[in-house]
Parts: structure tokens; C-alpha cells; sequence
């Protein structure tokens, strides 16, 4: 039994299909979103409908952009022959925030995964090893995040890259900063300790 | 530093002004979005403009629905005599989801409250009476949040309403204190509404 108008049991029925939305929350949202109805309703709906419009995939690394080659494939003034592999886009998105990785990316899309059923041709593994054949790559450093998948996935694309003179490397492992020890699993204390340094 | 195109910032700016979201989860949220573009994005770009056009707070109660009077006060089915008053639309919502209350409703807009600065004009109290005085009301059921503010409102409004010869109740006991109407399941507020009691 719907509790208000056709249109509105639809937004809310649409929103709460967002990653971080239940039902619950999407009422509360579309509730606000009427109250700031110019002001945040209305805009939203402009800027999605912009989005659905502009929003494409680079077909060179996979970012997510509004331009085909994206913004950072076709900035001449990034290392072209450094690649930086991450799992998701959001990923790319943290590490360019963070302004930590001046050359390229390449997105895989996902890892491997034996449960889920992700094998190397449903990620963008193939696209990589082309891109460092043909590109002149010189490194390519693996940014998965630090889970099974995630390493397994690593071994596998340092594996599909043997042999193309390219040089691999991963993030460290270690102490987040601002980290506390006792808060930490005994993996990640374990990895800290191995690839400790000179103080 | 924008890391994606302009459209797309703007996308996640709006949505991280969402209850519930913050710049994190919007990000998340509109990468989602754009995987799912056509079946999601451009959708829900149609249903927020759908919803800007057509949402209406409603005059006689403050519903939020797309016809004024809304569906529950334009509905000749509903028991006209017993008005059951809340806090905010959410939880009038919630109580006509749980189905409990056959009546009409009237929404106060919020809660008195010394610390907001939230005085009795700021609230829909003036249009209660009004609505008491002039349409033979005969039951106002109060169901304000167990909240300092919540009851502090009711017995405001139970003050207000005297000498208009109308039965005031209140939820039973049975919300827990503290608790918010809208984190209720049903059956707590089918309990809580059977059991009301003489204010
Ligand atoms: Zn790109
Ligand atoms: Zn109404």
C-alpha cells in the first residue's frame, strides 16, 4: 500500500537502490529533497540528467570521466610510462586526491575470485598487458587493496607480465599514519615489522 | 583538485548534501550510478524531476504527496473526527505503513524546543486548533517522539486544546524512551496505538 504520490514512491523506491541507502534512509533523503525542493531537487535532477549524458568510460585506463580519452590519459604532462593498477575507479579517484601517483592508470574493474566467479577475462588484464607491450611501459605498480583476492590478483598480473621488461612493484604495507598499533590486525603489524627501516 | 569532469564533481557535491551520505558514500554512489546509467542514472534523473514537479506539502495537514489535499485527506473513507498529530511527515509515514491509524493526520513541522529556539509559532499548532475548533474533531491522538521535547510539546498542545471539549490521548508506553517514532517496526506502533491512553 504505497504511503504517498506515484512519483514520489518512485524516488524513494530508486534511491534506495544506492549503495549506502536502505529504504529507510532513502525516504528520510526524498523527504529533505522535497523540503530543499529548488535548491536541491530540482539541481539534482539537472546534474543526473548532465551525468547520465557526459559520463564515459576512458577506453585507455577505465577512469570515469566526461571525455574519451579522460583527463588524465590525455594530459601530456603525466608520466606516460609509469602505470598504476587499481581494482575499482573509486580507487583511481582516492590515490589522484591523495596526489601521490604522477603517471598513468589502468583499471581492472574487479579481482580475481574464485567464489564469485571472476576469472582474468571478465577484468581488464588483457587491455594491460597490451598497454605495456605496446606503450613502452617501463613500470607498472600494483595498487589492489591488501585482501586475498586482491594479492592473488597481483600475483597473477606479475605473472601475465613476465617477460616484458617491465618493472613490477606494490604498495607498501605497513603502520597507517595517525594509526594506532594496538588497533591493528597482526598481518598488517606482521608486514609493518618485515619491511621496517632505518630510523 | 577536481578528479573527474565537471558534471560529474557536481553530481557528487549535490548528493553528499543527502542525509545519510556523505562526500564518501556519494562518490560511491555516483560511480554506481554510472555503471548503471541507463538503467539507474537517467531513470532516476526523470523520477527527481517527476517528483519536483509534482511534490506538494499538503494545506490541511502538512502530508507530503503529490495532490493537495493529499490522498489521506481528500480519502471520504477515513475517519474525519480523529486527527492523529506527529512530529514530522516521516513519522506519518511510518504509522501508515504499519497501518495502525484510520483517522487523519496532522503534522506539526517539528518540535518546541528552548535550545532550537523553536517556539509555538514556528509550529502547525495554530492550524491544529483551528482544525479542532472549527471541524468537530473528537479525538487528537498525540504521537510525538518519547523525547524531552516530544512530551514537552504534547502537554504544550494538550494545554492548547482545552475547552474545546476533545478527547486527547497519547501513544502508550511501549515506545521506548528516547526512541524515535520512525526507527519503530510495526508491530511496537500497532501495540503503542492500541494502547493509547487519556492525556
Ligand atoms: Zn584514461
Ligand atoms: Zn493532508
Amino acid at each position: 500500500m504505497p504511503v504517498t504520490g506515484p512519483e514520489i514512491e518512485r524516488l524513494i523506491q530508486l534511491l534506495s537502490k544506492l549503495p549506502g541507502l536502505g529504504p529507510r534512509s532513502a525516504r528520510r533523503a526524498v523527504l529533505q529533497l522535497i523540503k530543499k525542493k529548488e535548491t536541491l531537487l530540482a539541481p539534482l535532477a539537472v546534474a543526473m540528467a548532465d551525468a547520465a549524458e557526459k559520463a564515459c568510460i576512458c577506453s585507455i585506463c577505465g577512469n570515469v570521466d566526461t571525455q574519451d580519452p579522460c583527463a588524465i590519459c590525455s594530459d601530456p604532462t603525466r608520466e606516460p610510462t609509469t602505470l598504476c593498477v587499481v581494482e575499482e575507479v573509486g580507487d583511481l579517484w582516492a590515490l589522484e586526491r591523495a596526489g601521490v601517483h604522477k603517471g598513468r592508470y589502468h583499471v581492472l574493474g574487479g579481482v580475481l575470485s574464485a567464489l564469485d566467479g571472476v576469472g582474468p577475462n571478465d577484468l581488464n588484464i588483457g587491455s594491460l598487458a597490451e598497454r605495456v607491450e605496446k606503450n613502452g611501459i617501463k613500470e607498472v605498480i600494483l595498487a589492489m587493496n591488501a585482501t586475498v583476492d586482491g594479492q592473488t590478483t597481483a600475483h597473477y598480473i606479475t605473472d601475465r607480465l613476465e617477460g616484458l621488461g617491465v618493472t613490477i612493484s606494490r604498495l607498501a604495507h605497513g603502520v597507517p599514519v595517525g594509526g594506532e598499533l594496538d588497533y591493528l590486525d597482526d598481518g598488517t603489524l606482521a608486514a609493518a615489522m618485515k619491511s621496517r627501516r632505518p630510523f
